[in-house]
């Protein structure tokens, strides 16, 4: 009973997703669903992402957080438009949220849009919001284990930033056993190791965006 | 309608969470409902403090993860009793998972026990599962603005750890702006600055943790 409950959920939230698709495409809009654990770097990767792409692409954000609206406040500042989401508790934008976001941007004018979802591992991998790519941010600091902890995000990840790589020298991550796990459980997934704080790798991912945007 | 279900399923959580307590109090086993984001330290505070109180105080561990065990093989490794709970995608303990896993740990030779919460600064704020005192790790790569961000985690806490100094000369954490927001919605929780790789103030995390088993 529990479980149809929750598939009914799922269900109208997948519809919803195809929805929000739909209105993406017809405005030629490639979307990024962004999700990390609190404090990875997702804030830090749209800030860099905006830079390396001016002039290039516009780019538009859907901010999604428990409370306050700090991430949105900074990203404003790029000059972007930019909506928040507060979910009040709850641990993961839907694809309703995104809908209603979707119609306060001016998507005829955007070209990227990233959705910041909600600092967390776990609910937001299980929610379809109608985004063209799943993102991971998994930062160093928190350590090589994380693919074998939380398998469902990196399991449904398309790519997989490696973020913090400045702070290697003085942490014990194991770079080979991190992407060993991962490619067990998604032989897909990109990977790119960068730093939000020293800008490496930020222009091989954002060659790749525009790379997978040229493709459309 | 929805609210009534949740509030249902919260109030009977709470009872559990009371039987709970009152198990652990007949065994004078001390609790700590220890709750971080995914990769903050809970594990390495765990057998940091298992190897300060040795010679003083027992513990016993029950190891929350939404998967795999490897938690709970390391601190297996320290002799000490463990039990493995894997929540398959719940994104939090609940009270009914810690009677189940108390049933299966030696309560008569415990004096403290560790309750490793599943990696989320959201869910797991709302669930009581009977221990004596929540704490709570946030580890400085993540940021200061960590309790502005999820405010019911930080208001819930007794005892903040900020784990990870050792890496304060390559981050630009601002101590001062996180024990502010933290103070202005929780005066009560206690501040614990600690490195769980270099032991720095492990020892004031130890001994205040002895003081509150003393009290009792």
């Amino acid at each position: 009973m529990k479980i149809k409950v929750v598939k009914d959920i799922l269900g109208a939230n997948e519809q919803i997703a195809e929805k929000n698709r739909k209105l993406l495409d017809s405005n030629k809009v490639f979307a990024v669903n962004l999700m990390s654990s609190p404090g990875a770097g997702k804030t830090s990767l749209i800030l860099q992402t905006i830079k390396k792409l001016q002039g290039k692409v516009r780019v538009g954000v859907i901010e999604g957080d428990v409370s306050s609206s700090v991430d949105a406040e900074a990203v404003g500042k790029e000059g972007v438009p930019v909506v928040q989401i507060n979910t009040d508790g709850g641990c993961h934008l839907d694809a309703n949220m995104i809908g209603d976001a979707l119609d306060k941007l001016p998507l005829g004018d955007i070209g990227l849009l990233f959705v910041e979802n909600v600092g967390n591992l776990i609910c937001p991998a299980g929610f379809a919001l109608g985004a063209h790519k799943k993102v991971v941010i998994s930062s160093i600091p928190e350590g090589h284990d994380k693919p074998l902890k939380y398998p469902l995000m990196f399991h449904v990840a398309d790519v997989v930033l490696v973020n913090k790589i400045d702070l290697a020298p003085y942490l014990n991550f194991d770079n080979e056993a991190f992407s060993q796990t991962l490619k067990g459980m998604n032989k897909e997934a990109k990977i790119f190791p960068i730093s939000c704080t020293t800008g490496e790798g930020i222009e091989q991912w954002a060659s790749w965006l525009l790379a997978q945007m040229d493709r459309r």
